[in-house]
């Protein structure tokens, strides 16, 4: 067992602060990477406050991880020192169940092991993220990085990155489809992104006049005003693919006009009631709402693969971790474009 | 031009009356039918009474329409004068656009023709339905109903048949499938019929203990009632379909947490606000909900002969057509089993 610096809350009402956590010493599987950045994401904040939930403390948060390969257990066949190496939302699950043996670990019958919060089969207690110095994880659950990409930049896509790229990838998008993405923060952005390199005339779908030129920018190809009762009329029934990335709970029947007949809408930012959802509108085109939750670790791996040869990265904004606090409070008030990401030798 | 016999409604709070309209001279695909029977739909109410926007009066209603072929136009190929035929909710559609052209007319991206209150091309003002002594149809659009049938019965397949037929073909259920059927009315019994003789593992799903004999002499396997929270929680996450069938806005979330992941819950009853859903729910298993109405022409065929290779017919309740006033207040409390049908003969 090793103790690390990290950073966390003991409370739901603290601000983050330095501690220390106990990493496990390594079993056969896994391999211990000294964390290089760490992704913020919203869920972060989420979790820290008992916002979803009552949440045990200390948290330490973070599920968008990148690092070195440090150590490795006998075991391990995948990875060796000094890989670079990325870490997601999960660090374990069944991998017996129907959903694991899919490849659908973020599905697991049985509860997938959350990377930070998670029930900890190895010290007790629960998991901590990427927060801090390193990390012990079975191999399993370790994804390579692609080494042309920028290391810096990388984090967000083990988060923001496979949620939008699973939907997509899910339900089919390909050229020359009309895809949707609604919202344009971390995940959004990503969303454009991806999209766009698989092909996809990308619309961005926003309140906001001021992101247009952002996500023009992002790769979109068009920008819908879902206030212009004219250009959402003018978009009605065209639509391929939706991706519905607004994270809180909000009237989804003017996106369900923009549909074509046996579509789909895929939830992947709100966790919470959608108010109300007309029938009639699904009724009268076969269209569907579904919901997407992160990406299995095969499609993990994939995703950056895809990243790698069409070279793309999120836009991120580089802290210090001793800035934590105050780069909350803008994910709070959305002012960042589009993901913070902790530059971890600042914990050193 | 011929003026035949019918029973509409003048205006939205008039009782049916006996009432002459007018059905066109046959042009090249036409034919004439007699109408033998008319099933009655809670759709014939609601529009009727203009409780889905004002409607064009008279109101004839009748879309569940089964009769012989009294007469031909000079191009009909697939009928001749004495055969066994059905209409149901659609007399005409484009048939150039996507929809059509895949054989989903009900789909029709410039609006299928309604067999009641839809656009009359012929005459001008608008179509009249089945509560009348003939119709006038071109053959397109007219099905063929297998012989071996109990004819006064067969008319709610039209309707009623189509409706839950085509989601269970759409989302492809199949033997052994754990399939649930919310809602026990005219659409619910006909739901768990098909699946049955589709060979699924059939769940009524149900609030009330009263329909729970009743549901298993339709062939369901189990009835689940809603309101047992631990009957629910047994069956979590265990559905490979959902056929929900209540027709007014309700509280889906019950429904979803049946779902197991990646299924899907098709609403074929309400076309009006669903209250909440859940986002969390949809996104922790990627499961879908969607909207399914009536069904094609070919679909329609092809649910016709599957009923009569297995036999499958609604329970219905037959009456003159004097007494459809009557039968509708009976509709509207749900007091029936499960289907009237109007023995056409009591027009003449």
């Amino acid at each position: 067992m090793e103790t690390v610096k990290a950073y966390g809350a003991s409370s739901a009402t603290s601000d983050l602060e330095m501690m220390h956590i106990d990493r496990r010493d390594l079993t056969g599987n896994d391999v211990q990477i000294d964390i290089l950045y760490c992704g913020v994401c919203h869920s972060d904040i989420h979790t820290a406050r008992s916002e979803w939930g009552p949440a045990s403390y200390p948290v330490v948060p973070g599920h968008e991880i990148v690092g070195k390969v440090i150590a490795t257990g006998p075991g391990v066949t995948a990875f060796k020192e000094g890989d670079l190496v990325g870490v997601g939302c999960m660090v374990d699950s069944c991998r017996e169940c129907s959903a694991c043996r899919e490849g659908l670990e973020q599905y697991c019958e049985n509860g997938a092991v959350m990377t930070y919060g998670g029930k900890d089969k190895h010290l007790g207690g629960h998991t901590f993220g990427g927060y801090s110095q390193n990390i012990v994880v079975d191999e399993a659950f370790v994804v390579r990085v692609p080494e042309n990409l920028d290391i810096a930049r990388v984090a967000p896509l083990l988060c923001a990155g496979i949620t939008t790229w699973s939907p997509l990838r899910h339900w089919n998008v390909k050229k020359g489809d009309k895809v949707g993405v609604i919202g344009l923060g971390g995940l959004g952005h990503m969303g454009i992104k991806l999209a766009h390199a698989l092909g996809a005339y990308v619309v961005m779908i926003t309140r906001s006049m001021d992101k247009a030129e952002d996500a023009k920018a992002l790769g979109a190809d068009e920008v819908l005003l879902s206030t212009d009762e004219k250009a959402m009329q003018k978009h009605a029934n065209s639509f391929d693919f939706l991706m519905n990335t607004i994270p809180v709970g909000h009237d989804l029947n003017p996106y369900i006009s923009l549909m074509k007949r046996d579509t789909t809408m895929a939830i992947v930012g709100a966790i919470e009631p959608l108010k109300s959802v007309h029938g009639g509108m699904l009724v009268s085109k076969r269209k569907n709402i579904a919901g997407s939750m992160i990406g299995g670790i095969e499609e993990t791996q994939e995703m950056l693969d895809f990243c790698g040869e069409h070279n793309i990265l999120p836009d991120v904004e580089m802290i210090d971790i001793q800035n934590i606090n105050e780069a909350w409070e803008r994910v709070v008030r959305a002012d960042v474009k589009y993901r913070f990401v902790i530059d971890m030798k600042s914990l050193q």
